[in-house]
């Protein structure tokens, strides 16, 4: 049996179930309307697996509500994945800041060859003259 | 083949496979000595394997030194990742905020009905007296 870290990481590793999320972000819903986008591509069991993956994980909750046993979100489930991501995060800002500052300088570096081009047309360079 | 998101949250679905992030989150290390605080419980080629997994998920890059093939973190690949998560942000903290409140509304009760119980010690409640 996986840590529940593992099982939220994988339950998101789905596009139709990261869409259900989506979906229940709007609103609760009970599991045929979940459903009603995939059925073109899935089965109805198929589509209620992914909802008790998500279940499992902890980041949906069915409730009851008379006959209706409607889905939520329980948006707070993504809090340790989130506290995970957060020891990364300066990493991976001080990454894009370093290709920030690689662009720069490369834009920088075209831009001054572009403008010694145009204030020196079709001149030899010194390199050549002292030959 | 899955999409890209998918592929780095299922990568993320391991706790080897993220102690091997976190020991890279350090510096560069090759296979040997990545694997080496696992070989205890798995082998060398269940190893390679993860390190696959994180590789072709774009979180892990080998690259070319002599002989060796040191393999480092590519932290910016979980900005996606992170991306994802921020949508879902403002609803966890929300519901979190929601928690607290009720949480400090359940501690001020108890806090409200120990005081009258110190007040009032072994007296009969005025409901009683009206009897």
């Amino acid at each position: 049996m996986p840590d529940l870290l593992s099982q939220k990481f994988s339950a998101l590793a789905d596009p139709t179930r990261r869409a259900m999320l989506a979906r229940l972000a709007e609103g609760e819903a009970c599991v045929s309307d979940l459903a009603a986008p995939f059925l073109t591509e899935m089965s109805l069991p198929a589509v209620t697996k992914h909802v008790k993956v998500l279940e499992k994980a902890g980041l949906v909750e069915k409730s009851r509500d008379g006959q209706r046993r409607p889905c939520s979100l329980k948006p707070e489930a993504l809090q340790d994945v989130n506290q995970w991501l957060e020891q990364y995060r300066q990493l991976w800002e001080e990454s894009l800041d370093r290709l920030d500052e690689y662009l720069k300088s490369v834009t920088a570096a075209q831009a001054e060859q572009e403008k010694s081009n145009k204030n020196a047309p079709r001149t030899k360079s010194d390199g050549r003259k002292s030959k």
